[in-house]
């Protein structure tokens, strides 16, 4: 299978090239871009000398049409969805990375400040969490945001767990800066963010409403959560910590054995017997989570840590990929976490 | 006057040293550890050639008590409460920077699994957190923990404010490795820490007890508090976030004026616009304090930040020396953060 | 084929358990340490979970010889030694990363300062660079140093070419702290290594003799060259910068095709058109190569980056085992830079 | 006396604030950008709040002339040389820490690619490395740049010495981040630098020429020397490791020797029995310089570290005012390195 990728050069985009060349069935066939089209991929990052080695094109649907089979959209928000619309009507295949076709129309228009796609595109588009894609997921796939995928995978097994306060759930989130993407700007400047620690967009992370939309789908009285994100300095990983008010008492075990029942058919997720560290997954596409319930306040801590780049962007994308088109859920992404 | 440090190697040790180089009123006259004891300090620790030259001396009470005017412990816990009897009997001020000294003594033996020092020596120490000193820090003086005094000054405003949910406090902290301490041990090995974020002693942190202990004083009702520790791949700093559910909303301005009427003549203290970053502290005694509210999920955030070895141990043991002596409150910590 | 790590839990042995998790030929069959015998892998390094599981068993070379194909070596300097007489005795495989049989015995003898391996079992070990093992690399190979790999592949085209002053060569050559080892030591610990680059073992370093016999080997009026190491606050790769007089001046591309005629059917050396760093080469087995002269002051610079665990060990470890064994020479090895 | 700063938002700028803060005798007057005047300086770097809460001015050079006592540029270069006629023609005292006073016309020319500053007003400056300022730095002061701070205090010792091979001379020189500036660039993106180490301008650095200047005025004989420049993933520090062939064997005492003649009376140049490290220096306006020579390879190592922000750049112009005002040679520059 030909692939192309859409906005290769953001961090995204460089990753899906580098796991789909170890992807037994799918090829990169053409890389875009809008800046420096007709030069090498490998002579701008000169990493891929001998990995990818295609020159940069400008985007054109109908070519990417013709001459591939899918394509993954690793572009910027406000982008995929000027774009989707001709790949609907023509039935073709695509992965959008970014936060287009996640939300509702009202929710993307409230939290992203633009006009969301067509009611019609939108409603060709599944949001899919791979773990719970039940087998297929879909021709047109909204691939979960970083933040989401870590914290969804930290809390739907609690949702419909009669001893949760579901009123009372706290998410204090960290990321790595290569979440906040390429762009020059004073908070992405190496020294503002070297041995530094902030945190940004205070109750206005646009990952809010797609982790409350999901939540919600397991369980219609969860409402909201409250959920803050902080730059590490570090350039991978996510620590998603999660803070629940218990209204029983619950053993480690319960916690455990719950969550077993949710993941132990599933490849990409762990359960761990103390709470993980980024380390247990840099570079791979496995979430890991861990647990401690302190009996003193009734709190139930739940950690998930992932790679933003990989099971958080493209990582994801690629399962997503395998499983809509039959593949070996894991095929391309078995590569063992970096560790150190 | 003339000081005595026991415990000069450690990083609190060492942070007096470099401090008190700047007081108008206080000499470092001896410096005492238990290794290497006849060498220059400036031979171990070159960065203070020129700047202390002093030979390390093994610790002796009555030799300090005869030829210093203040003895300040630097030491890891279970150290000066061996050694502050004797100093209590000679009426000879001590300055304790460890949790010897904190915690009423089941507390102690029960989260530092050591037992406490008598009670007729534990009676003579007041735990000084400096802004709420009253004009006198004490004779015996026990030093806040670092966590400790990131959390507390945060919340103290919030004990006696109706609008609180007192039962509903998580704090999320995390702290740079120097607060860790020297210890060799695979938890500090830079390979292990390094692009890392890990979280510790989950439940178990010595600094909570501390942390109930000093705000149920401002309100009884007050009970627990979920508070966690994570370690930041970076040397200095410490961040604690606190969510607090309010039980009516709130304006910025309001929780700005409130923390204002407790800490607008507090020279240490600084009110921000928005959330600070470790940057706006690191290097100085300075703790800046921010907050956000919001009105979907009622949750108050409030964040606040220091230096874990100046404001966090050894600066805020000289402005309790300044108070308890009738120095300057300022008088050798005026240097500004380093920004950068 | 199965292979024996012993040593698996140093840096090197767990990143040759996560590459041969992709070998398409080999498998691991056992795995060796000296602590924590029975405890599985996976238990003690998380990230292993579901790709490594097999518990750590004592070191008996008996059972190894009987139970696998191969044995890789991956233990601190000092141990293989004592074990290598027994697989030569049984002429089974051996490949040994630690610095035991690359020296002839009176240098290893002057430099790590043991007593060397027998010289019968010393003679039957190959030291294999693996660009230059010419199609063979041996049955019992010695596999080169991180900092040796780096300079040598760096150095060798230059070794006969007669516009260089062989006399004048300086390498200046920086690592990352897994270079470094797991041991737990002052110099290691987190808080001395952050913010920090110090140099190390000044004219000590024991990959001096390695690197100067090698280079030898290939001229030799080649006698010494000025080789200093120091340590980067990271943790993965190595960059050797190589200052050379030449004896003549000589252009970009003059250089560029010397380098090509020895690399340019080499698949893990890469020539760059400007000087390589790190990134372009973490988590692969490339080495990158660069170059810049400077007609002022006649001075070639030749930079080389590599990763050091990967490359400089567990790589070409891997890489030495395919030549030997006749599988592909890139077999579990393609897996691209992770660049961020 | 009162100062003005122009370019104060810049890290050299931020830095003099600091610093100044401290002076018994100096005290900041005014503070000048090209952006958000009218601000408060410490409402934009709320590090600063209480230190120094000036508002950001336009820069007017008689406005400066009229309230103040002396102005120091910390400016790109390219801006001070516009400004420095007007202060010359008042005879104005002025400290620039850019590169627009420091090279000859030609010299300037050709390596910053600018017009140079009037020849009648260049002759105004004296470029005074502050060590060997004799008493006197000027009235119209060079401030050295932070890489040529370095390494010439490390050669100048050795530039009459008749065993040193004056054209053998390699220096190999890194620097934290703060070094190359403000400016958003691909380059100073934090994922770009953090766990990366790369070599910039090879052979092209503007420091050549001014280190090259400088030390031909100690031996007219000495050329030319091979200079490079690397970025650590830091904020802060320079290491310069010079490389130099001896033309007899010398002793590690007779270097040192030798250095002390140079350096013994100097307060901020300290020399040390072992190679020094970043932390030895940072925060403080040390230069520790340390050396190691190796009798096979007749190189001689000499290691010489800095703050880049204080010593290579702010310190050093407060300690040129205090030589040229008379003050005592260490005001405001006693707060020792931060060490962590």
């Amino acid at each position: 299978m030909k692939v192309a990728i859409v906005g290769v050069t953001g961090y995204s985009g460089l990753e899906l090239v580098r796991l789909l060349a170890g992807h037994s069935q799918a090829q990169v066939a053409s890389v875009h871009a809008t800046k420096e089209v007709g030069q090498k991929l490998s002579a701008l990052y000169p990493h891929l000398a001998g990995i990818c080695d295609l020159e940069l094109q400008a985007f054109q649907a109908l070519n990417i049409i013709q001459n591939t089979d899918l394509v993954f959209f690793a572009t910027p928000s406000g982008v995929a969805k000027e774009a989707s619309e001709i790949f609907v009507e023509h039935d073709f295949p695509m992965i959008d990375l970014s936060g287009d076709h996640r939300l509702s129309a009202p929710s993307y228009e409230k939290w992203y400040g633009k006009q969301a796609a067509k009611p019609a595109v939108l409603d060709k588009f599944t949001y899919s969490l791979a773990e719970f894609a039940d087998g297929y997921s879909g021709k047109f796939i909204a691939n979960p945001g970083c933040y989401a995928t870590a914290t969804e995978l930290a809390l739907i097994p609690l949702m419909n767990w009669g001893k949760v306060d579901l009123d009372s759930i706290i998410v204090d989130a960290k990321s790595g800066l290569t979440g906040a993407g390429k762009k020059l700007a004073e908070s992405s400047h190496f020294v503002n963010v070297h041995d530094n620690y902030m945190t940004y967009k205070i109750n206005k992370h646009q990952h809010i409403p797609e982790i409350a939309q999901e939540l919600k789908k397991f369980n219609p009285n969860f409402q909201h959560l409250q959920f803050s994100t902080s730059l590490l300095p570090i350039n991978r990983g996510i620590m998603a910590t999660a803070y629940i008010k218990m209204t029983e008492d619950v053993s480690q075990e319960e916690v455990y054995r719950r969550y077993q029942d949710f993941y132990d058919d599933k490849p990409f997720v762990r359960l761990q017997g103390n709470l993980p560290n980024l380390h247990d997954v840099l570079g791979s596409n496995y979430t890991d989570i861990g647990f401690a319930y302190n009996p003193i306040t009734k709190v139930l801590t739940v950690v998930s840590v992932l790679d933003n780049l990989v099971k958080g962007a493209a990582g994801q994308a690629i399962q997503n990929m395998n499983i809509a088109f039959g593949f070996a859920e894991t095929d391309g992404l078995l590569s063992g976490p970096s560790y150190l």
